[in-house]
């Protein structure tokens, strides 16, 4: 073990580490639970506590009908605002709004309206693989013509960037990609891939989700067309709270809504038969939005932005370093793969290892060692390193606690079994 | 002013109501404020509190991700299956998911793609208008054989039946219309409306989002096929919570999901790059669901529950009654139309009165009494009717606070502003 790896360097780079103490702004109840898997559900701030009272007990229980117009009405722009900062995106150009898949939906559809004339809508198979069905779903949907292309990685860990660079052509409507890979931690060249597609003519679609909030993001440096992402992974907004969507601001009224809905009317107290969109982003609203889930995230958003996400991202950089260190030294031997980039360009914030035992050992770790994981089939361990609260301390004990359950087969009593949501 | 109708015998009713003790399970912060719009956001129930407690401090904090298999992840069948007892399903026909507008357009698709050779919807101007945005939406997505029929009410209040009947024919795909009407209160007749349209061979969509709660629906008996509603109204379930849909169990397989997310795929956590959906309901699913503004509905149901919906709305009736009684002594006088059924079975749970000065008077009424009705362009201030905690007392104040407001010209101070959003 040399100086570089073991416990006293953990606590030495965590007692050097400037952000150690916003893990302070998060409710830790279970101080030895070590949380792995902030890249699926993020924390609990402390702040969304004292939030989540006011909205209840004061907004919904007291203001009642109308604290519509004292803050919920203008939630979804005033919480969008705040992540477009983290995004590289101008204040008016993020909203947050239903699910990242029925946003995917509604961008995906909208993008290919305007794409006269091209038929081809180009992704890879990293992506997640929600999105390909929603891609599908809208291809279903308009004429026959439309065809999804899914290009497959080489290895399962990097993208397929040279055949993405020739498989764009004048056919492609739209590139679509995940920015931060789900499964791997790839993250796509984010400038070089939105300019190659531009070249030919197509509009580029960002999955956001396991980059916001972890991995820095300039839209407007890259010209992005169009984006989406998550809220309750690294922004820490809470389990399933509503996503966000982003549309480079000169589309923004060159698009249409296909589910055009009371939110994004004109004048909505006229209640009128017509849909008339309503300039600027809002018209990519539907329905009233769930208003305690959408309201939650702003305390996460706050810390991120209060942090500063270069910040973050240095740190994050040192722990996945360290933990891919961890990994050479104690788990490389004992079988486990690294499934996640080394040039740290292109790796996001959590790193995957796998193993034959995968799954076996992803439950060991849970119920026998009080670590957090998650589990991606076939065989792989995700482990999420969210900057603003994981501790170096965090990542030593759990490969510690991977070493000992492969070294002692402690996962030999359990069992194929449905793993964990996560 | 008679024995009928005093606030002596407002009092005497409130004293004799069997369900008046169920106002004390819901918080009532200031008790000189008249709520008389619970039909657009309900109070909050005190069992609420509770939940949310549990919800965002252990649930969240404490459980993390492992609470998605402690209750998150079968939240949208379980709250489903409370709701889909107040509206006559089966408790497997029902689940919570997204927003109204949203589920409208997944049925809505589903249902035209089953509908080979049909290319009529036909619905009214009577229908909440995003409802109408989003069929337009959908029609304007398939190919250009859609039309959209939105016949007119006689006079604004009620439907038009006996056009409706006529205009119903092999060429109907769909017949969608809201159950009880926002504006007027009106209620259609489920049943003979349902079984026209089956008739020729149409499927039918009800919208219930005025209704649930207040008005008993029986969707088996009316042999419906869909139909989707809203939670945050009579069910209390908390500002912009999420919708519910219907699919009668039959055609639960029939139909796919035009929006085909994570959460209706088959094995979710195999990550298959093809989309297989899951048997049953769940497969209208689409993305991760907003876990707190969802779970925060259930309470409220299960008061509803508790108290009965025919308990519920015979209390609606008598109290509805009981305001066209005091309108007709104290307002009709001042100039105030009743715009809203007479006759009790085609009567919802609001009352809506018409006024030259509506607006203005809305306004007196909301800044000058502390009262909270709702005010529906041009002309319309509504008095929702909530049976669960609206008191008889409620109704005789608020009519004698309009009575003042216009015989003492109290409305003239205001002007034209936007009104409160409800």
């Amino acid at each position: 073990m040399t100086r570089q790896i073991d416990l006293a360097y953990a606590a030495e780079l965590d007692a050097h580490d400037p952000l150690a103490h916003f893990r302070e702004h998060f409710i830790i109840s279970d101080p030895d639970l070590i949380y792995m898997d902030g890249n699926s559900l993020g924390r609990l701030p402390r702040a969304t506590v004292t939030l989540a009272e006011d909205l209840i007990q004061q907004q919904w229980g007291e203001r009642l009908i109308r604290n519509w117009n004292e803050g919920w009405f203008t939630a979804p722009e005033r919480v969008g605002a705040k992540i477009a900062h983290l995004i590289g995106a101008q204040p008016d150009e993020v909203i947050v709004a239903d699910s990242t898949s029925v946003n995917l939906f509604k961008l995906v559809v909208a993008a290919l309206r305007i794409q006269h004339g091209r038929s081809h809508i180009l992704t890879d198979n990293l992506n997640f693989p929600s999105d390909l069905y929603i891609l599908q779903g809208a291809i279903d949907l308009l004429d026959k013509q439309h065809r999804l292309d899914i290009l497959l990685s080489p290895d399962g860990i990097h993208g397929p960037v040279a055949e993405l660079q020739t498989r764009l052509d004048s056919q492609t409507a739209l590139l679509t990609l995940s920015h931060t890979v789900f499964k791997s931690g790839y993250i796509y060249d984010m400038p070089s891939i939105t300019s190659a597609a531009h070249a030919v003519g197509a509009l580029v679609l960002w999955d956001l989700s396991h980059s916001v909030g972890s991995v820095p993001v300039d839209l407007h440096a890259a010209y992005v067309d169009l984006a989406i992402g998550c809220t309750y992974k690294y922004l820490n907004g809470g389990p399933g709270a509503p996503a966000f969507l982003y549309i480079r601001r000169d589309l923004q009224d060159l698009l249409s809504n296909p589910i055009d809905g009371w939110m994004g009317q004109r004048d909505l107290f006229n209640f009128e038969l017509e849909y008339r969109p309503t300039a600027g982003l809002r018209h990519f609203l539907t329905g009233t939005p769930p208003i305690v889930s959408l309201a939650l995230i702003e305390p996460g958003v706050d810390l991120l932005l209060e942090a500063g996400l270069d910040n973050l991202r240095a740190k994050s950089l040192r722990q996945s370093e360290y933990l891919i260190n961890l990994w050479e030294t104690f788990l490389e031997p004992l079988g486990f793969t690294l499934n996640t980039p080394r040039d740290p360009r292109h790796r996001g914030s959590h790193v995957s290892l796998g193993h034959a035992e995968g799954l076996r050992i992803d439950l060991a770790l849970i119920h026998e060692m009080n670590v957090l994981p998650d589990f991606r089939p076939p065989d792989t361990i995700r482990l999420g390193i969210a900057p603003i609260y994981t501790s170096f301390r965090d990542l030593h004990t759990t490969v510690m606690h991977l070493q000992k359950i492969v070294a002692e087969r402690l996962y030999e009593k359990y069992s194929k079994e449905p793993p964990i949501v996560t």
